[in-house]
């Protein structure tokens, strides 16, 4: 069985916030202990949050590209600007449509960057930009969490992405450490002794999309979920293992 | 808390076979009965078996069509002559891709034409196609397992896809019944008053890829799961909400 535990009553995450003590307080109420095998997925806006990723709209520039992008997209020129700071390249551009590749190495809207659940100040809005290095966060969380609870976990940091062929957002891993991310299934014979053809499973964003279920979209009640009864070993493993390389993409 | 436990010991699937019955005594091995709010997700495989889904290569005749596209995606052109079959339109043919818009509306390699795990006699090939209606097999469930136990219950039925931008497969809904498969949240204010930038949530999709951690891909052993607590009152849902219009979709 495989239990998605929502920790209760996770205060709003403000700049320089201890994420670890947030995460130890958090397991404590809901009477859970980490063990073996456990894993934790994180919404990337308390990362970002603790992190102080946040720019002001009044205080940015927009260059003649974002300008550009801003009348095509019909979204506002600042906006576009930090969405371009935070991009590699711009995929499609069109009327409340900005698709990038993130300077991470995925591919979604806006680059991640949320106005939604950040308070402004009057006359200024604030924007969230994603976590400066999931994986990297991922593997410090994984680091000290397991040495406080003496085990080995895994821990998913995940964001809603928009995708091709599909509606609506899915959850999706940005970040992640100790789970295998793309789950090597290549060689392993089925019940007739063929080949499958499945070779690699996206796990970490299985993980991701599920825990997304529980967290909920409008808050920020429910951003840490504790995962029980992955019936696949962890590893050591990157959400970089989940980025399609562009060249291997003909979708791009 | 959501809970997905595997059904244990589903027997192996056969055309014919009655799947209500399986499902009710799986889920009575497991000690479990349906309650309001519960939601199952049924492997594609074993419906598409119980639908006698099956194609025998040797049956197959291409046409030029497939024979042109099985020299570019290096495929069996009889292989390619059944995904043709099963499709609207090809959207991508490259060596060992064939990327398809599937009858039901979805996009998916080789049509989600499947030689794995379907035992073949000496000297053929069996073809597994998906099943003939999805949304309406989960209709029928729904109806008639809710009657069994009195409850108002969800059924989807997964399959893994490749996607766009991402490695790996996910398990997605491409059936699904008394479930919101596309969440609408538009208009929900945020803690702090704005309107959520997210306004959609593919719902059925995140359960599904959920449901497909527990099932394992290698064999037939754990293909249906039974989902407790999702978060969402149910109401009627079909996996169509989730087919993104041809129109709308800026990676075709």
């Amino acid at each position: 069985m495989l239990t998605l535990t929502p920790l209760p009553d996770i205060p709003l995450v403000k700049p320089g916030d201890d994420l670890i003590a947030l995460i130890r307080a958090g397991l404590e109420r809901a009477g859970l202990a980490l063990e073996d095998g456990d894993v934790l997925v994180i919404a990337q806006k308390i990362v970002s949050k603790a992190q102080g990723r946040m720019v002001h709209l009044a205080e940015v520039t927009p260059s003649p590209r974002a300008r550009e992008l801003g009348e095509i997209t019909l979204k506002d020129p600042r906006f576009v600007e930090v969405v371009l700071r935070e991009s590699r390249e711009v995929l499609r551009a069109h009327p409340n449509t900005l698709i990038v590749e993130h300077r991470l190495g995925f591919v979604c809207a806006n680059a991640g960057v949320d106005r939604s659940n950040v308070e402004a100040q009057p006359g200024d809005e604030v924007l969230l930009c994603l976590p400066a290095d999931p994986d990297a966060t991922c593997a410090e969380l994984r680091s000290a969490l397991g040495a406080a609870y003496r085990a080995n976990i895994g821990v998913i940091i995940n964001d809603s992405h928009g995708r091709a062929w599909r509606m609506g957002t899915l959850g999706v891993a940005i970040g992640a450490a100790g789970v295998p991310a793309l789950l090597d299934l290549r060689g392993k014979p089925d019940l007739f002794e063929h080949v499958l053809q499945i070779t690699q499973v996206g796990l970490a964003d299985e993980v991701a999309a599920a825990a997304s279920i529980v967290m909920g979209q409008a808050d920020e009640g429910r951003p840490i979920v504790h995962v029980r009864g992955l019936p696949y070993a962890l590893r050591e493993g990157t959400a970089q293992e989940l980025f399609r390389p562009k060249a291997q993409d003909f979708f791009r």
